[in-house]
């Protein structure tokens, strides 16, 4: 057996290179997913480069890794989260997201109007600024056991929300873009189509387990529960890219509905080695995909700095305003729970460079910039939570 | 997030097809791993095609996510072996490790000369008779609960023999054919590198390990003995590949060293998920890579009987005599237990495919046999270790 060797080497550096990142992390009081992406920057091609370029884009199998561990993570999240809770807040979910989306892209537009793009491609650049990514958030909220306060299933509910309206957005931009007009229509079809797919899913799939979830025991593997709940897990990940959607959106529906199962707690248990093995992938891959060399030119820090600051400032205010009704501090936390951008403006970027509206360099930034709200947030949100920790449960 | 969605429908067919092969053969009171191998051949290249040859070749998502799963089993195989136990069946475990490469080699060598291959073609032919692969049955034995009978630990030590006897004869055979002469001292320095690395790490690392394993538990991470071992797993897995040992073999060391901490009984029901998530690639990947056309026809299937029917006795009885010792009933297990070659077989016949020593036909059956041994053992195993059950535990 001489095949596959370089991988196992890959395997072995990107593993400890988190844990030894998130375990300094922790000991300087940050959360330790900062320690992962910041070990991940550092193992990357822009320092190290004990990864390479190539083994980071999609579909190699160190991506397919990071794919597995973040969707298993929103599936764990899932797992954690309640229907029922998530209805209770429903309204300031729908506010954070809406909100969270429009502040964005409409600063967005304007900051890439004002930088001389004309309008159509400032609507495209504008869309990066938009979708939040949801899992830096949720390790950090897993990792501080504050699942079950209320800001968490605002921000969780509002991640769902925003999703919805990033891919519509996103489509409607790259029609604008591509020549095409604006096809309400299609729009429609879509967003009927997204919102339909959760909604029986979330709705109908609770139900059936709130009702009845012995027979996940009929098969004859002792681990039967999770082995059925993995491969809904799977599958509704891979259903939902099919409306459009991410697929940590699936995996999180699929978490949701295994809360409701009378194995919850042992899936619960079960489901934390997963995550141990595979989640670093994630959160290493995030850090490598940050490039060190473009900060090495004056101009393009500035730029780098005038962009994320737009993208944190949009973010943090439209889901403060989304969610005043939790009060000032609750609000602040939502805030800051939505700003990390992570992979999803990375996959908007690179359209962008694709269809020629974006320069190497701008594709840089933009990347960067989604990369650096991932990291910025964590040790913000942490903070913020451990301070205000007296606060009531959902 | 539209990236991977292929990639997401297929870990989700893979999987569902192993559960669903699994089920079936319990049901029909076969090892759970013939059914997943079965639903690798159903939905592999030959029948439906949902996984396409392009996706299982080395070094693809799929390809290493199996390598991952069968690392992972031979390190919980290893998490319940001990040093010691392994050590009071040196005698014959050694035995077994070398008759049964012997055999296979001597009995491989006289077919192939016989079918018309020159000499140095045969010991070629005959080094994919060799070598076994110990995850087949270490996935049986582990199922069915008996990995303390005493027949369990000589298989476990002989595959390690194995392995070691394998590697060196596949290099001398590389070489001859390569028109290199035969070259001692290198050969020595080989073994002596493989030997010395299994016992550096074996004795000195269990040692460290029953002398104190506190330590594991230092880092923040309320997970990090599983953590560090799992680390350790995927790092000496790589490293025994430079010493041209195959992966599985440093996974069980790894696990072997960590059976002597005071956390191996929380290990091993954490890992429990991670071979549940994990393996079933293997062994679904194993299944699809046969070549149900090359059955076609007539000729080809008297030959790939006869390869067969060769491969399964030399074995066989290489073992039975090694392991005479423990009286009829536990040699034939032994015996038994030594037979599948899996993917080993699979890779010499790619070397020589490569080499030009192979036909394509010839290659087809030589990778067909290899997986037909690994599917014909496990019920043949399962019905004699449930027949011998009342046998004294090691």
């Amino acid at each position: 057996m001489h095949h596959a060797n370089d991988i196992l080497l890959s395997l072995f550096i990107v593993f400890v290179a988190a844990q030894i990142g998130a375990e300094i992390a922790q000991r300087l009081k940050l959360p330790g997913v900062v320690g992962e992406i910041a070990a991940g920057c550092a193992i990357g091609p822009s320092l190290l480069g004990w990864i390479t370029p190539e083994q980071i884009v999609t579909g190699t199998p160190l991506d397919v890794l990071a794919e597995i561990g973040v969707v298993l993570l929103l599936f764990s999240v899932g797992l954690e989260t309640r229907l029922e809770d998530l209805k209770k807040v429903g309204r300031s979910a729908f506010l954070v997201g809406v909100l969270g989306v429009l502040l964005p892209f409409a600063l967005g537009a304007a900051w890439a109007h004002a930088s001389g793009f004309d309008w159509s491609k400032s609507l495209f650049v504008a869309a990066a600024f938009v979708a939040t990514s949801a899992g830096i958030t949720a390790r950090v909220l897993q990792e501080l056991g504050v699942l079950q306060r209320v800001e968490s299933k605002v921000i969780l509910g509002a991640a769902v929300i925003d999703d919805i309206l990033a891919m519509l957005l996103l489509g409607v931009v790259v029609s604008l873009q591509g020549g095409g007009g604006f096809n309400l229509s299609h729009l429609v079809m879509v967003l009927a189509g997204a919102i339909g797919f959760i909604a029986v899913i979330g709705w109908g799939g609770t139900r059936v387990m709130r009702w009845n979830s012995n027979w996940l025991e009929k098969p004859r593997h002792v681990h039967s529960p999770l082995l059925i709940v993995l491969a809904l897990c799977l599958g509704l990940a891979y259903v939902s890219t099919l409306f459009g959607l991410a697929a940590i959106i699936g995996a999180f529906l699929a978490g949701m509905i295994a809360s409701e199962t009378r194995q919850q707690h042992t899936l619960e248990q079960q489901i934390q080695p997963l995550l141990s093995l595979l989640t670093p992938f994630f959160f290493v891959l995030t850090g490598s995909k940050i490039d060190l060399h473009q900060l090495a030119n004056g101009d393009a820090l500035i730029m780098l700095g005038v962009v994320t600051v737009i993208a944190i400032v949009s973010k943090l205010l439209g889901g403060f305003l989304g969610a005043l009704s939790l009060g000032r501090a609750g609000a602040t936390i939502v805030g800051f729970g939505m700003v990390p951008r992570g992979e999803v403006g990375v996959v908007i970027a690179s359209l962008g460079l694709a269809a020629g509206v974006f320069s190497d360099r701008m594709y840089a930034i933009i990347v960067t910039m989604s990369l650096l709200t991932a990291m910025v947030t964590p040790p913000i949100l942490a903070w913020l939570l451990r301070r205000g920790a007296s606060h009531a449960d959902a």
